[in-house]
C-alpha cells in the first residue's frame, strides 16, 4: 500500500510518526510519502527556515524535543543570543544551535543551486526516518503574510511568523496572503507520490495555513483528486483527520485561522470547508471521501454522512505512539472502506 | 597624533591592543585606525568568514580567548558538529557557536547590500573597542590560493585556509595567488585614515599573506607611501615591527610563507623585503622609514642602518599588556625620531 499524507508541522509529524508505527506493525510492505507544508517558511538573517519540514525531520528521526514539543532535543541557544545582540534577528524568534546547523546547511545547498526538494532529500540522508520520504509541497517560495488592522485602523501586513510567533495569532487576521503562490507548482516528488498513491491521508494539521496552503498551490488540488491514477485501483480514497475536537484546536492556533476565513472551529465545519468529494467522473465537489472526528464529536457523524462524507468517530488524541498508531490505522481502515464503498 | 596600523590577525591584534594601551597612558589625544588584512577571508557554507578582522574585534573588545589565543572566550562548537555531520563544512575547520553569530550577521548584512566596510562598522557598534577604528583593507573579495605540488607532481591549488588550517602550512607552497586582487582597491576608510595619518605602523604580522596582501591591493602601497598628505606634517613616517625574532616567526607559520617568496626567515631579510623608503621626491625605493628588531637581533641593526633603515633593537615579545604597550611606544618614538630626522 502506497500512502501519501498531506501535513503541516508538529501535529502532522506526530500523526506521521503514528502512521509509520502502524505501517511497521500491520502493513510492513507499505510506503509513506509526506507532502509537507512550506507556507510557514521564511528567510531570516540570510537563512532559509522551514519549520514544518524540520518538525517532520526531527520527529521522525527521534531528535524532536518531546517536552517542549518542537525543535531538537538537548537544544541550546547561544548563537541566537549573538544574533539578537547584533540586531540581525528579532527578540521574538529564537533559533536553536543544533537547529541552526540544519538551516545553515539548507541555505548553503539552496545557494549552490539545489532545489528545496533536493535539500530535503539530502537532509534525510543523515537521519533514519524509518523509510518515510518527505517532500516539500513545492519548490517555489511561498511567503505567507497576514493582514491585520494597525493601531491607526489602516491595514498592514505581517509575515506569518511574526503574527504566529510574536503575537501568538492573537491579533485578529483580516486575511492571509500567499505571496508567490500563483507561480508555484507542486514539487516533482509530491506529484510522483500522488500519482502512485493507494490512499491519501490529510493529517490533523491547520486547515488554513498548513493544509490550505498545500492545496492552494496551483495544480495540487487536482493532483490530490487525481491521486492513484497510476496505482492498481486508479483512484486513491482521500481521508481527513479533524484537527478540531469538541470545538477547539488540538494544538496550535487553528481557531484564529479558521475565524479569519469564516469557518467555525468545529470538526463538522472544517469537513464542510474541505467539502465532500464528488463521485467518479464529476468535476464539481470537494476533497474528502472520508472524515474522522473524535469520539466526543460523534453526534456530528450522522450529519456529515448525510452531506456525503464517509464519517466516523474514533479517538483522535495522540497521547503516545500507541494512540497515534491506532488513529492512523483507523484512517487506513476508513480509506479501505471508502475505497470498497 | 593620528596613528594608522597595517595588521593581520592574532599578532596584529595583540600589537594594536598594546598600542591602544600606550595611547591611553601616554597619548590620550591620539587616534588609532587599523587597516586589517582580508586575504584570509573566505566563504564557507554560505557564510563569510573574516579571521583577521574578527581576531581584531574580539581581542580589542576583551572577547578573545586568551588561553587558546584566538576566537571567542567561552566558546562552544555545537553548530559546527551539525555542519560537519551534514557534510557542509570540512572536518578540519571548526566554527565556534559565538563566532558563528558574527558570521551569520556579517553574511546577512553583506547580502542586504552593505559593503565589508559597512559591516565592520556595524559589528563595532556592539563592542567597545576603546576608540580604535577597524577598516577592512578592501571592500572587494580577495581569495588567497596556494599552489602546491600534488602527489602526481602536477600543480594544484588549495584555498589558503585549507593550506593553513588543514595542512598547517607544512605542504611546501610553490606560490600564492591572490584571486580578485587586480580589481580590488583600498577601502574608503583605509584611504581616509592614511591621508590624515601622522604615523603609519606596520604590525609584526605575516609579511607575505597579511601585510603583503594588504600592500598588494592596487593603490594601497601608493596610499601608504603618501600617508599624511592631509596631515600637519605632510608626510607620515612608516615604522615596521619585525615578526621574526632570532630567525623564527613569533607566531604563526610565517617562515613557510617567506620561504615560498624566497625571503630568509630573518628580521633583516624581512626589512629588506619591504625595502628602505626613498627620500622625499624620489619615486623609487621601498616602504619603511624605520624597522624594529628584537634585542637578540641587535647585531642586525648596523647593517640595516647602512641600508637606509632607521633601525633599532627593542624587546619585541608581547608577553602581556605592559610589554605590548612598551613595544608600541617604542614604535611611536622611532616614528617621531624618523620624522625629525
Amino acid at each position: 500500500m502506497r500512502i501519501v499524507v498531506l501535513a503541516g508541522g508538529v501535529g502532522g509529524a506526530r500523526f506521521v510518526r503514528g502512521l509509520r508505527e502502524a505501517v511497521q506493525r500491520w502493513h510492513p510492505d507499505s510506503s509513506i510519502d509526506v507532502i509537507v507544508n512550506t507556507g510557514d517558511d521564511w528567510w531570516l538573517a540570510g537563512l532559509r527556515i522551514t519549520p514544518d519540514l524540520d518538525s517532520m525531520l526531527y520527529t521522525l528521526s527521534g531528535q524532536n524535543d518531546e517536552v517542549r514539543g518542537w525543535g531538537r532535543v538537548g537544544e541550546s541557544e547561544r548563537v541566537s543570543a549573538e544574533l539578537q545582540a547584533y540586531g540581525v534577528t528579532p527578540d521574538w524568534f529564537t533559533l536553536g544551535d543544533l537547529d541552526l546547523g540544519t538551516h545553515i546547511a539548507r541555505s548553503a545547498w539552496l545557494r549552490a543551486g539545489l532545489t528545496p526538494s533536493d535539500v530535503v532529500a539530502r537532509l534525510q540522508e543523515r537521519w533514519d526516518l524509518g523509510g518515510v520520504r518527505l517532500h516539500p509541497s513545492t519548490d517555489q517560495e511561498i511567503d505567507t503574510h497576514v493582514w491585520v488592522a494597525s493601531d491607526t485602523g489602516a491595514e498592514e501586513d505581517l509575515h506569518f511568523q511574526e503574527w504566529w510567533t510574536r503575537y501568538r495569532a492573537q491579533v485578529p487576521a483580516l486575511r492571509f496572503e500567499q505571496r508567490g503562490v500563483s507561480s508555484a507548482s507542486p514539487s516533482p516528488g509530491a506529484l510522483a507520490a500522488l500519482a502512485a498513491a493507494d490512499v491519501v491521508l490529510v493529517a490533523p494539521s491547520n486547515p488554513v495555513v498548513s493544509i490550505g496552503t498545500i492545496l492552494g498551490i496551483p495544480g495540487m488540488r487536482e493532483a490530490v483528486l487525481a491521486a492513484g491514477s497510476l496505482s492498481a485501483t486508479g483512484r486513491a480514497p482521500i481521508v481527513g483527520v479533524s484537527p478540531i475536537i469538541a470545538g477547539a484546536a488540538v494544538r496550535g492556533m487553528a481557531d484564529a485561522c479558521l475565524t479569519t476565513i469564516g469557518v467555525e472551529t468545529d470538526a463538522g465545519a472544517v469537513a464542510r470547508h474541505y467539502g465532500p468529494r464528488a463521485g467518479v467522473g464529476s468535476s464539481a465537489g470537494g476533497l474528502l471521501d472520508a472524515w474522522l472526528v473524535d469520539e466526543v464529536d460523534e453526534p456530528l457523524v450522522a450529519g456529515l454522512r448525510a452531506d456525503g462524507f464517509a464519517a466516523a468517530a474514533v479517538p483522535l488524541w495522540m497521547r503516545d505512539l500507541d494512540t497515534a498508531a491506532a488513529l492512523a490505522e483507523a484512517a487506513l481502515a476508513t480509506a479501505s472502506a471508502a475505497s470498497a464503498g
